[in-house]
């Protein structure tokens, strides 16, 4: 039988936020506004335990992964996807065996497959498309996920429970929540966010190093263009080698657009480019 | 003898815009907010001449480009670079002989090639790196060229006297000037300009081709990347093909960022990765 929203977000008596950047720590103010009597607590690298503490001067903030869950009935990783694995092990056990575990990470199918062994159909992985290029507990606010997307990804192994209550959750957060296979959704944000990031971040390089007088002269357009390049290095660089197959086939596609572009000019071909600018308006236009 | 700024604005009694559109329209609600008793006179396409009027109840708009010109001490080209020509020799021989005349187009080598055998050393090419992804006269705003930078391109042949008015002239409207060749300017822009629009057309070809379904999970850094995507497209045709050779020259080196990019995933070097995106966020956190 489906819990209802109420009924499981009501229960709520402990959240634990494995790795509080600005995704975790973002999430952490969310709940702390819209469940106040919520027990808050953050596993987080020895090293970053003060810093979140300033942030969350009343929660427990620990680097002991089975200290952090005990007790909660939901458990969110919001650390990169590549340091997931590590305290997921180690508090494996030390579950309460009706919590429900998800995730904030930017790749789906390699997180799924490493966290069902351990939590089975408890696992729902999720991915809420919320950011900044700003990174750190210390930028965290807690209307980051207001309106934002959330693909919520189960699969045949997810109990239909966990999944209203993550849904639920991610709700309460802020998201429109949609849900697709883990493998979807790497192929789909291969092209809405890798590749764009990996776009902003070449055209910076490339201006750096064959012409740098013109980032003397840039306007709006370039720094729209290459905002996201300024998001933290290691973290994408994960996020990219998690999803090399479908970023690969991405830059590929964008070989050819660049490629049919080219073409246009060395043709001189006013007509063929005008089509292809007022197709990428078109479709922009209905974006925002 | 360069003549004071206050000395020629100050004796500035009519100025005239050809192409009022944004960049045109902004230029001139600048000036009517800052030399509230200097005539304004337009010169537009004979469909644009109602709206136009509207947007400047008080200043002359006309089809006709030697009546435009008549008495006017300066006069600024915002029409699309491809539009510029034919109204310019419309009116070559109607301008008074110590008029300024100026442009605020996006490419500088064929502009100058062709407005220096008809105004000689009174021409000064000029872009105002303003705008934004909107077009027409109704987008105008006062404060379009606040804070922008306004390269001029004067040559051999431009006068030293010109060059300081119409120095002083794009300074008023709110530019801070720099000066190099119409050749470097175009070398420049077409890294720090055009290439970025480029490619944000060709990435929203690209996923709307190939995963329409992502465009339903984009946040805000594919759209942050492909804002300029949504501005006018032949406005931009006509500035990528006057400047073909340095934008292919720009796609070039950005293909191979790109494949170094993608001989990263190949190999799973994420040491190389997490450089390349370093060097990114470095250069791109002192662009703002």
């Amino acid at each position: 039988m489906p819990v209802h929203q109420q009924d499981f977000l009501g229960a709520l008596s402990a959240v634990t936020i494995f790795g509080p950047g600005l995704i975790g720590g973002s999430l952490g103010l969310a709940l702390q506004k819209r469940l106040p009597d919520c027990d808050l607590r953050f596993w987080t690298r020895a090293s970053s335990v003060e810093k979140t503490a300033a942030v969350f001067p009343s929660a427990l903030v620990t680097h002991d992964a089975c200290k952090a869950v005990e007790g909660a009935s939901l458990i969110v990783f919001c650390c990169p996807v590549e340091a997931m694995e590590k305290p997921a092990r180690e508090m494996a056990n030390a579950v309460d065996p009706g919590a429900v575990i998800t995730d904030a990470g930017s790749v789906k199918a390699a997180v799924v497959r490493m966290m069902e062994p351990l939590f089975g159909n408890r696992f729902v992985g999720a991915h809420p498309m919320a950011g900044s290029e700003q990174s750190g507990v210390q930028f965290a606010n807690d209307s980051l996920y207001e309106g934002a997307t959330c693909i919520l990804t189960p699969t045949e192994t997810t109990s239909k429970e966990a999944l209203a209550q993550v849904n639920d959750f991610w709700s309460l957060a802020g998201c429109r929540t949609l849900q697709m296979s883990p493998e979807h959704h790497d192929r789909l944000v291969a092209r809405s966010s890798h590749l764009p990031h990996a776009l902003a971040s070449a055209l910076v390089n490339t201006v750096a190093e064959t012409t740098p007088e013109a980032l003397e002269v840039t306007g709006s357009g370039f720094r729209d263009t290459t905002r996201i390049a300024a998001g933290p290095e290691s973290m994408w660089a994960g996020i990219f080698l998690e999803n090399r197959r479908e970023v690969l086939a991405a830059l590929g596609e964008l070989h050819q657009k660049i490629d049919d572009f080219a073409g246009f000019l060395e043709r001189g071909d006013y007509e063929a480019m005008e089509k292809f600018l007022s197709r990428a308006r078109e479709v922009r236009k209905d974006l925002e």
